[in-house]
């Protein structure tokens, strides 16, 4: 970990640049692969999980009994679990349904938006070191809640050909329709283009590798929309001298167990806390399992120390973290001035992992500075606002001279008879 | 135009095939250009806008004084029916600031989002033939209502080094802060990473030809988001035999003056009405100025007679419109049906010059498709939702057993102790 004392405003981007990433380099391995799916189907998906996955399947659908197995091996224990978290992420999502009103912008000119659930989306869940059930949660419930009619999961299957029951668990109680033995590259297109087990999907969701991350912008050049581009997991813990530092420690060390590329950052106005939050976080972290794996992480963590508050919140606003935990005394006004987040945490009793897990907040979020462009994923990620707009003639007739002097001031002369036609001018 | 009578379902796809379009046979030459800009800044730009403009500029900026002028120029007439357009945008945008709500998802756990404007945004206005000012409106507006702090738009100049005076009025009055003198993909590429005089965006707004979407897509990989991929522009009408073919026909046409790759659809149920429709096309075709192109227009269009209603309503939903009039009987049930299109306007009365000028609605909208997956521009384009909660102690205390069992059996130990550490576990 570094520790920055009083940077000047001219060294912030670079203090806080990301460790980089750059997944166009692989463009050109996973084109070959998508094109490949494109043209054989199924056929290409088999050889590819072959390769990848090592294991030869007949089949990629998870069958009911393989999914009323997996309820059977997942402990009562997790499942209440899990149930706690999806009920608070279904109340959550669910008070996210827009309410649309009509508006007469004129008279007789009626003009309203319908929101609708995009019929046809896929999930990816990775595969890896540990099973990510929470994601399907957080991706599950919120297409079930918008009325997606098609919901898909791909996830890729172990050495065994098997998809962690947990994954199977979670995905059967949020109303996944169809889950999918695939991984990677080969998911990605499969849900893109379709073959002959996959239906074709509008829109993908999920984390993943570079060579998922890479598929997935290739993908979405023209042939179906995606979540957002994805980075390596952050946190920015902003504090002062009222922080617990065994807190905020645990707090960038929950980040730092993420993977190598995994950025925790503390940005406060007490030296002090800099200093006990370094012995906590060597404390904790020998505790770890994955404690290698964190000490790398923390190579790309920094301790930052600046002058006020105003300071911190703007070197904040700057930085645009994933996740930001606000553990100052007065925490309700910062949070009140932060422009910039995926989604931030206030007070001592809110840690990340809450709103990773259970809060009922969703956990895929905006990484590498863009929370300044997107939000995370919500319900809206899974909807459309369909315009719709009804004038009487009487309208028509107060809008016409408008439309008909704009349309021919931009020299587009049947947009303008389209109106004369029907006013009978 | 292709008379097309009840076909069957499996050649719906190759009929309601948009023409090719695919801008990424450019990126090579596009890419080379937006790395010179990147390196060299304006003085690449000053190259471009030479080469590609014809015009040499000392300075790209719109000063005060040509804004001032421009005020003059534009006729008194015209102003008016801007400030009826900009109105009516700003009354529908307006009400579609989200009301936001706080969720009490477990006892002391609070769980909230903020919308928030995106700091910087872009707007590229294209130049050409006409003077896109309504466009201008259609961004600068929703930008200003959502609280964007620096609201740029970059409009190529013409060979005496101006924008169109209509194009800096409508700009001036809808809150844009800086207007440049740079078109194509230099005016992409300044906004994306900043030069001397263009300051770097988050987010790019807008239309353009083929280079210009090959460079928004290009950048969006990772430096910047983009509103959404754009092709040709299309309209559908959705008709029965109560439909007045005279406002058919013009409706078809005033698509089809917009470009050779433009695509007019006509579904109905009504034989009759093809007939009519076709009469009054050629009848009304010979008065339009741009008759020579919109003439190679219909050649991509299509009137298509199906057996029932609820055909046409399939087809349009496969078809996705970017524009969809419905002119039957029973348009607002037919309307309740349609879940894939980007603006929809119903009724006799209710052409898409309307929405494409002055009653209230954003007409930049997912063309070539993509209504399946994406909104039209609307206010939420231009914001973010961060997500943020607050949990008291016993909150914490009442989700913990669920966090750390779903942390510990996704194996991240640092988040089940982040938990641990707070509540004394």
């Amino acid at each position: 970990m570094q520790i920055i004392k009083y940077p000047n405003r001219d060294v912030w981007q670079q203090i806080l640049s990301r460790p980089i990433m750059d997944s166009s380099s692989l463009f050109d391995t996973v084109r070959k692969v998508i094109d490949d799916i494109r043209l054989n189907g199924d056929d290409a998906v088999r050889q590819y999980t072959k390769k990848f996955d090592g294991v030869e399947l007949s089949s990629f659908e998870v069958t009911q009994s393989e999914i009323d197995e997996a309820e059977k091996i997942v402990s009562a224990q997790l499942k209440q679990a899990i149930e706690i978290a999806k009920n608070n992420i279904h109340k959550f999502h669910s008070a996210q349904m827009p309410e649309l009103k009509k508006i007469q912008t004129t008279s007789g000119v009626f003009c309203w938006q319908k929101a609708v659930g995009i019929e046809k989306v896929g999930l990816y869940i990775p595969g890896g070191t540990a099973p990510l059930f929470s994601t399907v949660l957080m991706l599950a419930i919120p297409a079930q809640i918008a009325g997606c009619k098609e919901i898909l999961l791909c996830s890729p299957p172990d050495k065994n050909g098997n998809i962690h029951p947990a994954v199977l668990y979670a995905a059967k109680i949020s109303g996944v329709h169809k889950i999918l033995k695939i991984g990677g590259t080969q998911a990605i297109a499969a849900m893109a283009y379709g073959t002959e087990s996959v239906p074709k999907v509008y829109k993908i969701f999920g984390p993943g590798n570079q060579y998922v991350t890479a598929a997935k912008q290739l993908v979405s050049l023209k042939d179906v929309a995606i979540d957002m581009p994805a980075g390596p997991s952050e946190v920015e813990v902003l504090a002062d001298e009222t922080a617990n530092p065994a807190f905020v420690a645990a707090d960038l060390l929950s980040q730092a167990e993420h993977g190598v590329d995994s950025q925790s950052i503390l940005i406060t106005t007490s030296e002090t806390l800099i200093e006990q939050v370094k012995v906590e976080i060597d404390k904790q972290l020998e505790q770890l399992p994955r404690k290698d794996l964190a000490k790398k992480a923390l190579d790309n963590s920094k301790l930052i120390l600046v002058e006020t508050m105003a300071e911190a919140v703007e070197m904040t606003n700057e930085y645009a973290p994933e996740h930001l935990i606000i553990s100052t005394e007065s925490y309700t006004d910062i949070a009140n001035s932060i422009v910039n987040a995926g989604s931030v945490f206030l007070g001592n009793y809110t840690p990340e992992s809450a709103g990773d897990y259970a809060s009922g907040t969703n956990h895929t979020l905006p990484t590498n500075g863009y929370a300044k462009a997107y939000s995370g994923v919500n319900l809206d990620s899974f909807m459309r606002k369909i315009t719709f707009q009804e004038i009487t003639k009487e309208g028509l007739t107060n809008l016409s001279n408008a439309i008909i002097l704009m349309a021919e001031n931009e020299e587009l002369q049947a947009h303008s008879n389209a109106v004369k036609v029907r006013i009978g001018d």
